[in-house]
């Protein structure tokens, strides 16, 4: 599949490095490896660690093992006759770069790192399976988890009883640290789960996502501890029509930027332009975050099939805040909501 | 503290991305930031997400807050006088390193990797007050959860129910996935915790490590279910009479290299060389894996205060295997283990 496309990209072997890549294409697990492909030969090199592991997992490739990463995968490119060697500019660091560039011998180094990053980003079958899995996970964990939270518990031990909860019923384990931000502390979008007591009529923001089989699933719910007031239901209904609207707009062919616009274009007119800085969202698969980036900045088209996050926020420093992410699959017409917790103010 | 060192670095600001460095220099506990130092001042960048959290966490260094990333500190950088700046070559990708070459005028950017890694090698007594906790948390967790494996448990379930004890006892977090890898799987340095069913009279390699407040701690333990066999027990003294000897090497003074090769060569001397593929140790720290390597590459020089692991191995594809790891510090005349379990051979 990849073979057929190194000419588009005008290389004659490619480099693969990102594990996340490495996994795709092997369906390696290990945290150490490498892919060289070929037109004619596909080939997996990991260190000795990893020798038995990849004799169970890898499939399709033939596998060598490294003593001394960079050095040995130079030499071994050294003997192929491939003159122009693609690999993934992001997936490579400028020391290694440098240092597989002064081992190569009449060879060319070409970044395709975009490229790349995109052949992850339409789910097939099987990985939607596996998603939905990892996604259901979350959700029975935090609910499993919720009903045990009070005024009074604390954000770290939240944050644990989710993650608990999550694998006990089969995550291989959490996708990120659970964000649990209440008070104030909900104006930081990527709050820890800290020390801090939940209390009585509070925002609280968790974000949470289950790794399965290596996939991971991402969603954000914001719950309020008692009858909230006016202003904390202001800006929930602000931010969920804002989720709302920017689901609408999902379907084949429409720019990434123009779902960020609608969302932020909403909460802009709602007068809380400037408390929401981060992107709409982001691509979900065996990365937690990858391509496409639903941002002002990405002019990519939506296709079918990709799974990304929506997942527009409102921060007052001082007050608190408000984020609701639901991930969706872009389907022939429009995008299912894949994830499975209602994103209606809930109040505990 | 860095500032001085930038002279004898050959250049006039430095640009730290590594997030471990960033923490080590600015206590910033976020997923993204960038700091660049002039000899007349340090600035903190990050996104709008960590906008407050910034404020709490980051003292003595200006904070800034960027859109584009790599724009933004470009923009930054090109209005400084600075025109040699140096960055950590293995902590920016190679894409990175070319976006933002382009967008600099009249600026050299200058790798300084290695001399950057070290930066964090020799650890200050509240580092190593809190990398102790990390590794007491480990232990404590471990304790707790060995008193209910039994054969018929799964490894993965093992996994857990470390986890479990040791977040309850106030782990941030595991440094990284628990391996508990059992009967042939043992042989699989690396072996996730699987399915696999605990049986009697295998050996159990269970790699575990507890994070706290950014720290972490990594050890290894590996015990038999039952009682051993000939063979298990000649590979396990094996391993901890290599492991023994190298500890006995440690000293400020003597060559990472030569560890290694105290280590090695036992293991080669028993017959055991081709099943011990792996380093002998690393660094640990605020990274799990960091300066220096203790491997037969690495001819750096062991200096007081350094933290690093002692991990010789034998595995054997089709048998299993064993791996005894431990945690020193680097004291003025010799060594100090740190890690608490103790490592003769452990019957469940």
């Amino acid at each position: 599949m990849i073979q057929e496309r190194l000419p588009s990209w005008k290389i004659d072997a490619l480099l693969i490095t990102t594990l996340e890549n490495i996994r795709y294409i092997s369906s390696f697990t290990g945290s150490s490896g490498i892919i060289i492909i070929t037109p004619y030969q596909a080939i997996f090199l990991t260190d000795s660690r990893y020798a038995e592991q990849s004799k169970y997992e890898v499939k399709g490739l033939r596998i060598k093992i490294y003593k001394k990463q960079i050095e040995d995968v130079a030499s071994l490119i050294n003997k192929l006759k491939s003159k122009c060697i693609g690999f993934e500019g992001k997936g490579l660091t400028y020391a290694a770069y440098c240092k597989l560039k002064k081992l190569l011998q009449g060879k060319r180094l070409i970044p395709v790192s975009e490229d790349i990053d995109k052949i992850r980003c339409r789910k097939d079958a099987n990985e939607l399976r596996i998603i939905k899995k990892a996604i259901n996970l979350a959700a029975v964990g935090f609910h499993k988890a919720i009903n045990r939270i009070t005024p009074g518990m604390v954000e770290r031990d939240t944050a644990f009883e989710i993650e608990m909860a999550m694998k006990k019923k089969g995550a291989q384990g959490i996708a990120f640290d659970i964000i649990v931000a209440s008070g104030k502390r909900a104006a930081f979008p990527h709050g820890k789960a800290s020390d801090k007591k939940i209390r009585k009529s509070e925002m609280v923001i968790v974000d949470l996502g289950a790794k399965y089989q290596g996939y991971n699933s991402d969603e954000t719910c914001t719950f309020v501890t008692g009858k909230p007031n006016k202003e904390q239901k202001r800006v929930y209904k602000t931010v969920k029509d804002a989720h709302d609207r920017a689901i609408e707009t999902v379907r084949p062919g429409v720019k990434a930027s123009y779902i960020d616009f609608v969302a932020r274009g909403f909460i802009k007119k709602a007068g809380y332009g400037k408390y929401f800085g981060h992107g709409t969202g982001h691509g979900v698969g065996l990365a937690v975050h990858e391509w496409p980036n639903i941002s002002s900045y990405h002019d990519d088209i939506v296709e079918e099939g990709m799974v990304f996050t929506i997942e527009p926020g409102i921060y007052i420093p001082g007050w608190g805040g408000v984020r609701i992410e639901d991930m969706v699959l872009v389907t022939k017409n429009g995008c299912e909501i894949l994830t499975e917790m209602s994103k209606e103010m809930m109040v505990l």
